[in-house]
């Protein structure tokens, strides 16, 4: 065969619903020298890393860390570890996420309940309680930023209902953490996930998560052991906590990426981190019903990292995205499920949130509409 | 709490059994703009590390490709996508790699009936037939290259055996790929899984695996989805086939990475870079015998890119890979199982493997001796 030629990337804007932008010194550090899994300098790195997701996570809790694989490992992560066959878990259905969360459930063997939604809209406590019937479950699970709508999903209320049912609580936090509170401790969320490629910054690969001692009671009474031999919590917990035993290798590189981008999260400050993403998700609100087009989520429940606009009557929605990747560069977000070809989903995640990167946007918006003769009448809201 | 310092990863000469030493155009290549999973330009990437995987694969496999975890969630990609529950598997078992194996088709809901080796020794074709008694299996599995042994297994013959029992052929070519001829397709290997950390030298943190078409036939036909979601080759090879339909998110800057090594591979020519193994393979043996210290595997067995060396009498295991971490900024790997504290694991592996390294290495080991005062006696073989 021939040999390919060295990568040499263009330059994306990726306003898209994730990976997001990276900050260049995270890049930079994925590029220092590769370290034993075991080297007492990368022990530190790792310890760093944990201490620093409690932080983002909201959490004291001491199982906390990053998995190796993408945020959808993460999902996995906690299904395999809580469940066990014949095992109940009650799931909110208003996304893909939440779809594939209880799709992975029924894989674990348990039975599933959902609670469905519309797209886009969210949950209330009673939802989940209406839909327990005052039956018992083991785990109750939902979705905190659903990344196929841009809807977020309060949280408050829901512990009592997981208590009800003598539910473990999981929620997805892949879209919120580190561009939104998470606070896992106040909201008495027991076990959560995220991935490292949206309002970190850092490019996908990891997915952390954080389980409470209430969910660690639960797994070290298994009676058989997972069924992932990977994602096996109680043989990781051994690397990531004091032993240090040898499970499998840590991606080292990947690791340094996330130190740094957690490091920057913190230096920023996390309430100056959210009041930014608030404001510029709100600047990009108001420029797309500016342009006359009306978004998907209602005002009180939209994600200010990521925004779901409709597309109007007549648009193409491939060539509009093409238009917008080749002549300014930007990558953004098609819908899925029932939003396909109905939607575009923005994102301002981390890095890329920023008044430069909603104005650019706006403008190849604009631009995308008039390439297509198309003009945008959203009814003032 | 205390916002860690930007990372300084202090500069090691990884000489262990993985990760390896990293080119720097592979680092480099990891720091490239990250782009999103389905950016044009991103998909021409997958399709050239897919074509260079099967160079090095030795094979036509269709099905060739990176999954997005470590070297184990290759193994277990293989073991969740072609055993289903009640499936027969046949495993060798003669090291670590092996016994997770047995380990990881068992919690698939396999039975499994293990061919027993020591440590170091490897199996005849011979050995498997009698352990499977003229039974059927759904598949038979082995290991190339023992990682923690560092013993070569030789594949000829295996795909007879795997024949007369009705059995896909498996194998394990985490050590072996890139570093040593692996030709699936000449010895009807079915699947089989790598690391990037190894022989191709990439940071870890993807899993090359290959099925072949026979492979695909048995996946097709399975009653139930595969326990893991995340693992699951059907969805998987939507993304990284024509469709290109979205499963998770894959670990771009990763694959920038592996892009370059296997670039790196190709160039040097995969006859000179096996050639240039067995060369400074030779010569380490042939020093650490000159320090009178002898190995752990037979000379027809042992692989040239981990050699296993016997400890001396009274050598002190872990202060002696301190000394040498410390005094010559030089990782080696030490045993496992029942090798731990009787040798320690010397990797010659892809961009590490060279004269320079091999000599800084035997001087190395020679003034760990002198610095506990002990003098290794090898006899004469």
């Amino acid at each position: 065969m021939q040999i390919p030629a060295p990568l040499v990337p263009p330059k994306r804007l990726l306003m898209g619903p994730g990976p997001s932008e990276v900050a260049p010194s995270v890049l930079r550090a994925m590029s220092a020298p590769t370290l034993g899994h075991l080297d007492p300098d990368f022990l530190r790195v790792m310890d760093e890393i944990a201490d620093m997701l409690r932080v983002v996570f909201g959490t004291e809790n001491r199982l906390t860390m990053p998995m190796s694989g993408t945020g959808s490992a993460g999902m996995e992560t906690l299904f395999v570890n809580l469940l066990q066959p014949g095992a109940r878990a009650l799931v909110g259905v208003n996304g893909v996420f939440g779809t594939r969360m209880a799709e992975v459930a029924r894989r674990c063997g348990a039975e599933v309940v959902t609670v469905e939604a519309e797209w886009g809209q969210v949950f209330s406590p009673e939802d989940f309680a209406a839909a327990a019937q005052g039956q018992r479950f083991d785990v109750m699970a939902l979705v905190h930023a659903e990344t196929s709508t841009g809807a977020a999903q309060p949280l408050d209320g829901m512990r009592a209902v997981a208590d009800a049912c003598g539910a473990l609580l999981l929620a997805d936090c892949v879209t919120s953490l580190g561009g939104m509170p998470v606070e896992l401790d106040r909201y008495g969320v027991d076990a959560a996930y995220s991935g490292t490629q949206k309002c970190l910054s850092c490019p996908p690969g990891l997915a952390p998560v954080s389980f409470s001692a209430r969910a660690e009671e639960i797994m070290a009474q298994r009676a058989a052991p997972a069924q992932s031999w990977y994602l096996d919590l109680g043989l990781i917990a051994k690397y990531w906590g004091g032993e240090r035993a040898y499970h499998h290798t840590a991606p080292i590189n990947q690791l340094y990426g996330l130190h740094e981008a957690l490091r920057l999260a913190l230096e920023e400050g996390l309430e100056a981190r959210y009041a930014r993403h608030q404001q510029q998700g709100a600047a990009l609100a108001a420029g797309l019903e500016a342009l006359g087009l009306s978004l998907w989520v209602e005002p009180e429940h939209r994600l200010a990292q990521l925004t779901s606009v409709r597309l109007p009557e007549g648009f193409d929605d491939a060539r509009g995205r093409r238009f917008l990747l080749e002549e300014f560069g930007i990558e953004v977000g098609g819908g899925l499920g029932p939003m396909a070809g109905k939607v575009w989903r923005i994102g301002l995640m981390g890095h890329g949130c920023t008044r430069p990167n909603v104005e650019l946007c706006l403008r190849g918006i604009e631009a995308a509409l008039a390439e297509q003769g198309v003009t945008a009448s959203h009814p003032a809201s």
